[in-house]
């Protein structure tokens, strides 16, 4: 993981960002999720600042990680031990939310087989049954470890079109006691998370995407589109994963604009 | 399609036999499903016999189709008119009832562009908007029409594991005027149904046929498992048709006998 400090006051917090240095991203220690409780300080003079939005009695101190890419693993494992994992892929976010997957991740050989397993190292030692998905930094050809997950995640709803095995059966098959489904990937994909914030002027334009043959799409159910909310995704397959990002990114920007695709 | 004559009393049947010559099936002309409503007449003995189990005012004499293969295409047809086909398929019945599909089916390039043909045309001639399943008999180089079915198909439950769309996707995109998807196959791929005589000795052994990862189990929540009613299915993905079709009935055969796959 990333150089940590547990702070636990402002001062605490001062004498943290004067031994990890800045920029540092101070995180709460509990329920943080999409970026909510983190702040990142790139001035002594944000700390006291800083601490006091918190407004817990714990956080933690990161330092600030320049990173080349954003990746994950989701790794299932069963009642039996056996491990599968799906990925690398490539996550991209915007405003702390996971934006777009694109599958597999475009990383060397090396780094691929060191997220497989550093994930799978991780999973067996936490004992998980069911999935675990394992966020990571690439920096250089090295990795660190940023966030876990242990359930179905965002970066791996492409499997539920494009692999084999969706990410989702493969939680009931894991805690059911049922052998593992095959995690591999049919065809390259990338997927595109919906915010409510498409529904500002109104309901998206559906048959402008899925006009796209290629492009799936899948909505929650949630009544009320706030801003920032995740409504659904699109998933695009295609014969490259950067065609496939190419076109899953076209296809969100017609649903609002769907003149865009001519 | 095949020979036939309506026939609407003993005499008239007798008067078909004559014409089309036997082994002739006589079918009744509404309500007939899973070879439900057919009898396969091969002396003219068996005619008053078989007119009077038909217990209906109007039936259809067909001449016997010596077949060699069994295969469908399934046509789906927007609002707009554009029309795409799955398929063919091979198809193999079990006791009148669908047994296995294998996609693609092992079929000469001709035979599969006939059969596109003749399906596409008999949607566009009648109009459909949604889905028709064209089952048909190979005989030779040709082909003979079997059966139309006006909504997803048995032999289309492959494509919700194998195609970028499945059959049920795609109705629902013809019939809400949505743009239809892509039908191409993934992977080819194999689905064997599961009746209920599989409970007969008690629930089905699950985890068996699981073990193959590349097997997918869809059960239809039906609650009393009745000889000859469809519970579910099994598909499975493979490199080849054949090797799909050798592992999908493995499978099966796992479920009652968990250690014949050792």
């Amino acid at each position: 993981v990333a150089p940590y400090r547990p702070v636990r006051s402002a001062a605490e917090l001062r004498t943290a960002l004067g031994e990890l240095g800045m920029p540092a991203i101070l995180k709460t220690a509990d329920f943080g999720y999409d970026g909510k409780g983190q702040t990142r300080i790139d001035d002594i003079q944000q700390a006291d600042a800083a601490w006091h939005s918190l407004g817990r009695p714990v956080g933690v101190l990161e330092a600030f990680v320049p990173f080349t890419q954003e990746i994950s693993v989701i790794c299932a494992r069963g009642v039996d031990g056996d491990v599968r994992a799906y990925g690398p892929v490539a996550n991209v976010h915007a405003r702390h939310i996971l934006d777009t997957t694109t599958a597999p991740a475009n990383v060397s050989p090396a780094v691929a087989r060191l997220a497989h397993e550093l994930s799978r190292a991780i999973t067996e030692s936490l004992d998980v049954v069911g999935l675990l998905a394992v966020e990571m930094f690439v920096v250089g050809d090295k990795i660190v470890v940023n966030e876990l997950a242990p359930r179905p995640h965002n970066s791996g709803h492409y499997t539920f079109d494009a692999c084999v095995t969706s990410q989702f059966e493969q939680q009931l098959r894991a805690v059911c006691g049922l052998p593992l489904g095959d995690v591999e990937l049919l065809r390259p994909a990338a997927m595109a998370n919906l915010l409510g914030d498409l529904w500002q002027n109104g309901e998206p334009h559906w048959p402008a995407a899925l006009a796209l043959p290629d492009v799936k799409l899948h909505l929650y159910g949630k009544a009320e589109p706030r801003p920032g909310r995740k409504m659904g995704h699109l998933t695009a397959l295609a014969t490259s994963a950067e065609e496939a990002r190419r076109v899953v990114v076209a296809a969100r920007a017609a649903l609002t604009d769907p003149l865009s695709l001519r």
